[in-house]
């Protein structure tokens, strides 16, 4: 039986290469939506990548919702320049695509894919949390009823600012709504996702494969690895690892902590503070990803892209 | 013509009051709507009271809408006892309405009216701002289309903290949210509702009137103004503040000031920041009401309770 | 039998109307030593202002010791223009005292004293509270061997932001740790300090006085009260209270209050939040003076320039 | 030529280590003053401690000075339970020393031998930054007298709280007027002291050198390892890593980084902040600790013990 999700998203190359990967033959979910969030760039921009790149996956009768375009409390984050200026830039994907997105908010989408299951959605949260936040606020019954959230997001260290990942920066009082509410989360910070590095070698063989979605992911490594030279070994796919998870969670080694997220530091806002030595007296509200079996991930993400 | 009004409200004996000031003879709004929010008492609560007043003032016709049962990223207040269990302690109306609200969110009835009409439709903010921040960031299109929020909350001073009055206290980021918005606003805070006091004398001329309406505002002043023996000369209306000010605006001294939210202090969360004297460089954004004309404010209040 | 104080000050010209006040004829107080701070400038401009002020009102032998140049943590705020370049502008003191500081510290000065005292001596602390929490720190034993600190500092209001006064906003951390020593303290806040206005009439009555203390004064309330024009009735007489209460605490009415210092507020740090109304459940730290007899005092303050 | 050293802190098993290691003949430093200051316990214990282990270490001249016995600006912290009830539990010292204080305070004694050196004077910082920032602002000159500051304290994770390390959360407004101040800095964070284990294997070396000091040190070890059992593969020997810096930087890995300390956040609060990979545009004001030869470390702690 397929698993279901909805993934909300700000794509962004990383989400497309999660959006492909959940949308491959090699994927047992099933997409129930697509819904979309300011993030990378605003959310106009996001939700015409996502159609693109729904075109691109063959996800004809995806059901794609508009969300929130900025964030819940804070000011609007300046668009970061990591996915240039489209926040898809680099790919040969037509620039405006025909499918569209229903005439709901992604806000009620949410909500009313979530109320009308039977608890089996999960979400797969990769862009800032202001659609989670505003659904939990709009219709508290669903915190009780989706059956997980996968959150890229966090980690001991930051790469928007020293201390703050930038998916939890643009929107730290969503994120600490989000934490907070009760609702399974699995946290998949830097610690992991810097552990799913597209390295030359990688990419190299990914060019090889040839295939349509093969051919567009490698020109998004391309330009999207740009931001990356120097730093690491290669770019780190962070949007696939909830989507790899949920696929199959074997590959990711989980510990149970309590996460908090500071919206009133000087320099730590939007830090997801992370207590796994059980420091403070604060029941876990979080599965934490610290592993990553790389070799697991690439078979899939491989395999995903071949057929 | 009318004036067209949208109260948003946790009742409460002062928003009963403001209600049926809102819904009297002396009054020339519209009320478009009765949305209800968190407050006092929880929000079925309020819901409930809402529902009784409306039969009390004979809007059978009205809408009514519940909304947000908890703030918008802090924990949820404790319930003051101001009001009674009941949030409407101490009237004899009937415990439960046979009038219903409609199946609709409070938040989705504020954004459809407002983004249905020709940007004249008002809102008196009389509880926490959480609808009408979830509001503000589902559709952000409304922000320029309401003509005019008056809110009941803060001041230079508290009544929850020493710093915080409960309205702004209860929620203070979807404050921040809204002040921060650009909508227009006109802030009744205690400083201006503390003018509108149930003094012994007053409270007698009202008890004087014998409609159903004046009694059941005895009623409610008498269990009301238990809260305020000893520290003032009688209960604050601060609700029907902001009614009146759309009834009749000549009756309030206005100033045009900046008013930041605070929502990061130890002892200050929830305090509205006003700079009266420009000492910020940051523009106004709030109109604020100093003084209130007592005996034009009482002969409004009265002539509504009369009739 | 004289009360002994420590003047621990940034002159500034209501502190030297201060210092002149409690140099005075009409003055009990035995002048113990006169420290420096900085405050409304530098802490050296500060101590050459404090030796030609004593020079002015003969406190020949009077211990002057410079203090702090810079805040507990926070950065050093920049000068604002209220008294000038020198601190002391439009006066026709010598620029240059022959009369020198001691060799030791504030910081050593206060100790030494107080804890050679038979814990008889009050701390008149008219400027940033630096001087006296260092003290504090350094040897803790002063804090019950003070007999009182009577503050110049803080209010229900602010004049450096709208929720900060300026000797408190100058170092929030200092006067956090000073409020909450334990030490007596009796607080003259703006409230109370927007009191004692130096009217037009009152300016020209002590133009009439014709001592050179009174000429003094009157160039100085001059060239002060710039900063005032239009906003108030005349200059605010800040520094003098404290020395006025000294003299005489019944001219002022008082009220035991919890006081706490805001140190982590976007919008009010270094505001002191006044529990008046005991919504808080912390014990009384301050006595909060709420009300001036102001013919009292400009009786004592005309009088103190006669002679 | 000797390297001159002031040894701040509050021993304390490590302390104590850090102390014998200065001391040794293996080491080139000149103890040029022993200051105290209230952290693991009290500054009295801790003083009385500091005294105990310099009659162990043959310090018999070695001046000693005590302290701060609070932090600047927050409450005192409860004491930990790691060093037992005297702060150096488990040795067979004699609990009470012979030797004596001197009779000036720690603060003075630091301001004294700064103003008096060549500039050729470093600070080894291994207990809270109290006496540091209380001295820096006393006398500001000594900023750049210092030659630098070997401070241990902080890092990317904590051992208090999920985010703070003992020494910076003790008192973290002193380390923010510390690492703010200008003077060189090089900053031994859990991050490289959890790299100077005392696994079993090293303590059964230590305890076979059968001298009075490794005795001692191998006693403190056994104690003072059980509040890592089961975490860690030893007892980190946190302080004795700014005091292997002095003698031989050779063993250390540096990066210049900028460390902010947060004083602020709700989760956060003593927190080093630290910007390895520039994301600030803050100039660095540290040299980071990142990697330590464990080897030479080793090397040098066991040849200290031996002779």
């Amino acid at each position: 039986m397929n698993k279901k999700v909805i993934i909300d998203c700000d794509p962004g190359h990383d989400d497309a290469m999660a959006i492909l990967l959940a949308a491959s033959d090699v994927s047992d979910l099933s997409i129930e939506a697509i819904t979309t969030v300011a993030g990378n760039v605003g959310v106009d921009k996001n939700t015409i990548n996502a159609l693109r790149v729904c075109e691109l996956a063959g996800l004809d009768d995806t059901l794609v919702a508009k969300g929130a375009d900025r964030p819940l409390v804070r000011e609007k984050l300046e668009a970061a320049h990591v996915h240039g200026k489209s926040g898809l830039d680099g790919t040969s994907l037509p620039e405006q695509p025909v499918k569209q997105t229903v005439d709901a908010h992604a806000v009620d989408v949410l909500i009313d894919k979530i109320m009308a299951s039977d608890g089996d959605i999960s979400i797969a949260a990769i862009g800032p949390l202001t659609n989670i936040a505003l659904a939990m606020r709009k219709e508290p019954r669903i915190i009780s009823r989706i059956k997980e959230i996968a959150v890229m997001g966090g980690g001991t260290y930051g790469n928007r600012t020293p201390a703050a990942e930038f998916n939890i920066y643009a929107d730290a009082e969503a994120a600490k709504a989000v934490f907070e509410s009760g609702t399974p989360i699995t946290m998949f910070g830097l610690d992991v996702t810097h552990q799913a590095l597209a390295t030359d070698e990688r990419m190299k063989q990914l060019a090889a494969i040839n295939t349509p979605a093969a051919t567009a992911v490698t020109d998004m490594l391309h330009f999207y690895s740009g931001a990356y030279k120097g730093k690491f070994a290669g770019a780190a796919l962070h949007d696939p690892c909830p989507i790899a998870y949920l696929i199959d969670p074997t590959m990711f080694q989980l510990e149970n902590v309590r996460v908090d997220v500071e919206t009133k530091g000087e320099f730590t806002y939007g830090m997801t503070v992370i207590d796994a030595d059980s420091r403070t007296d604060q029941k876990p509200n979080a599965q934490f990803a610290q592993q990553l079996n790389t070799q697991q991930f690439w078979q899939l993400f491989t395999d995903a892209l071949i057929h």
